[in-house]
């Protein structure tokens, strides 16, 4: 495909979709829940063809060298399928947002003015290499009424291609227009550039992925984003700290998924405890293989510890390695969340009221903690059901993003006749 | 100034802001009201020094040859004072929204889950000629807990720096840093482009004025914009409409005030009453003033009216012209509102509860009405207390934005040593 027909091919797509997300706003719950229920089912049915489908990506990931990390992300496996299900089930189980009404009020001019939740209108996702986000973005979106386009990573094309194929059969058995959710064919980057420039027909662009992909789509878009760039959490364990307690959350926090957003990248401990935790703490840190970077207090009583050097401060890891810093109070900390946090996730670990009650207050993150593991910033584990991203900017959405956050509310009036004097 | 100048000034100024606004989010809500309630008492004070500043900007606009219309925007005349002393005390006297905390939820996994409503942290607010504009924005920007960067029209300069330094001088006696609301003092439009380029320091973009300002704003800003273009409404007059209702609610959404946006532009009227629906409203709109541009089954109807051309459907007259159309079904006007709306404010008048929830739902607005005024589609008329102005985008805001709109929310944890298994 040249150029022109990159761009006339996405575009009609597009408009497609805006098209069919007229309808999907109106649609009963169960119906929804019809649709959502049978790709389920059509996913066990097929699972031999998305096999063969998946096997021709795994073999040409394989020819470009493509680390063992990425194949197996891009692999899916009866595992991956069974959580595909589960999500898809999970999702149709969900209460559904759409035609809410809150806030209902009667006014003094005589009348009654509400907020009902519709639909933002159309998605457009873009993300790497995890085929089974395919799957568990189309769920949310059309569950919250939105029409959806979906932009995966070139390396899975066959896979999105062959799941965009079950989802519209679904759609079409549901009687509902297939393109209402739709997988970008071609693998150019410039299908990406033209997506992003559809303000007219996509009301939101969700990017999913790397750092990279991130900055790309937020300069090039013309569409409102909702993102995160980084995840680089804190845990700050005070002077009144339950210092087991400050041990446990740090080792939930680094060591038990290391490679997800909302693990710890840094520890921040007070100067009137420090003697006593870090030892403590880098003792289980280490024992399971974590590289610990302190500060030059930090290394004079955990002699073991790497010198940290100053671009360990801030950096996302996203492995068994953790900065450590002692400062001299509670003050200190939040300046240094302020400096190199990610206004992601931040926790305190603390006995005092009153500290718990200041963090909380002055922090800015999507979520703050008091003696509970960054770990748990995360749609299911807060109850919304199943996240579609974590956005770490403030407009519209701010922390992990449900249902909720794919719909919006507008004003509606009942009068009888009322008139403005 | 030179570009070098205006640049490094202006991100000076928004630098200054970011710092303000981290204080800001924990000031209590007395020293808040304190601050609006003590601007009200020094623009009173101070309405002799204004009028001199007001009267340099009157005197340079009419040498410019501004119109008389741009001239009485540009006053800042006793009545215009008084609104804005009314103003900031009823922001004074409306709830806080900062530190709300909602939803909270204990979650399976022993944690507690809230969300807390926090400040987006520095709005940069972009207007026209109304000075007033500098003061309402500026007092909800500080009671919601934000930080603002004011960038007025340049022919009210000297009147916006008056009234900057009159809020300065009221942070200042409640021991704010003054930079939390700050007025550009430059009158070149390159200082807006600066200004829309400050994403690491400004949150969100808020223009108000004319649709070219507004295009302007959106295509240069690399920050989030909250805006409406235009306001198109309509009026559909039901075949099972109350005709005497509709006429009224026609006649209170054309002439009360046709220059604003929630005026109505068009009215769309159900075959089967159009006959004696239109003579009617056609009286009494025309004995307002009102000129009619009716299609063609309109116009046989009433023969006084002036047939419309294309360009009718859609406009934006913001003066007593109306478009008229009859159709064959409400099917039809909402295909009409959906092709020549702006998602501002659309009314239905009917008598059918079927056709009157079918409108509600399937209507896309910021504001969809049963049987009211558009003119009601305004943050004082739906109870928001003021408003900032009107989203007709649905990331974020849909409709008026109020207090709660210039907020966000975080979440907020409370643990006792969970960790996630």
């Amino acid at each position: 495909m040249d150029s022109q027909q990159i761009e006339s091919t996405v575009i009609e797509m597009a408009r497609k979709a805006r098209e069919a997300a007229r309808h999907l706003g109106t649609l009963s719950t169960s119906v929804k829940n019809r649709i959502l229920l049978a790709t389920a089912d059509l996913l066990l049915a097929e699972r031999d063809s998305l096999a063969r489908e998946n096997a021709r990506d795994l073999a040409a990931g394989r020819e470009k060298g493509l680390s063992p990390a990425m194949l197996d992300r891009l692999e899916l496996s009866d595992k991956v399928i069974d959580s595909m299900v589960r999500g898809l089930r999970e999702v149709a189980a969900l209460p559904d947002p759409v035609g809410e009404i809150s806030d209902m009020k009667r006014r003094p001019s005589g009348i009654t003015v509400g907020r009902m939740r519709v639909p933002l209108g159309v998605v457009g996702m873009i993300y790497e290499s995890r085929p089974n986000v395919t799957i568990d973005a189309a769920a949310l979106c059309l569950k919250a009424g939105n029409g959806v386009l979906l932009r995966g990573g070139s390396e899975a094309i066959h896979s999105n291609l062959a799941l965009a194929a079950i989802l519209q059969k679904a759609l079409g058995e549901g009687g509902i227009d297939a393109a209402a959710i739709q997988v970008i064919p071609m693998k150019d980057r410039e299908a990406v550039s033209v997506m992003l420039a559809q303000e007219e027909y996509i009301d939101v662009i969700i990017p999913r992925g790397g750092e990279g992909l991130i900055r790309f789509v937020t300069e090039t878009s013309r569409i409102p984003v909702l993102k995160h760039y980084k995840g680089v959490c804190h845990l700050y364990v005070d002077e009144s700290a339950d210092l087991d307690m400050g041990v446990r959350i740090a080792m939930n926090g680094k060591v038990q998924r290391p490679g997800v957003c909302n693990a710890l990248e840094g520890m921040l401990v007070h100067a009137a405890v420090a003697g006593d935790f870090l030892p403590l703490a880098a003792r289980e840190l280490m024992a399971a293989g974590v590289e610990l970077r302190g500060c030059e207090r930090s290394c004079r009583i955990v002699p073991e510890m790497v010198p940290a050097t100053d671009t360990d401060w801030g950096t996302e890891f996203l492995d068994l390695i953790m900065a450590v810093r002692v400062v001299d109070d509670m003050d200190e900390a939040m300046a240094y969340i302020r400096q190199y946090g990610s206004r992601h996730t931040e926790v305190i670990v603390t006995g005092s009221y009153e500290r718990s009650q200041r963090f909380l207050r002055e922090v800015d993150a999507s979520a703050v903690m008091i003696n509970a593991s960054s770990r748990f910033n995360d749609g299911g584990e807060f109850g919304l059901g199943a996240e579609i991203g974590i956005s770490t900017t403030k407009l519209h959405a701010y922390g992990p993003m449900g249902l909720e956050e794919l719909t919006t509310r507008k004003f509606v009036v009942y009068g009888d006749g009322e008139v403005r004097g």
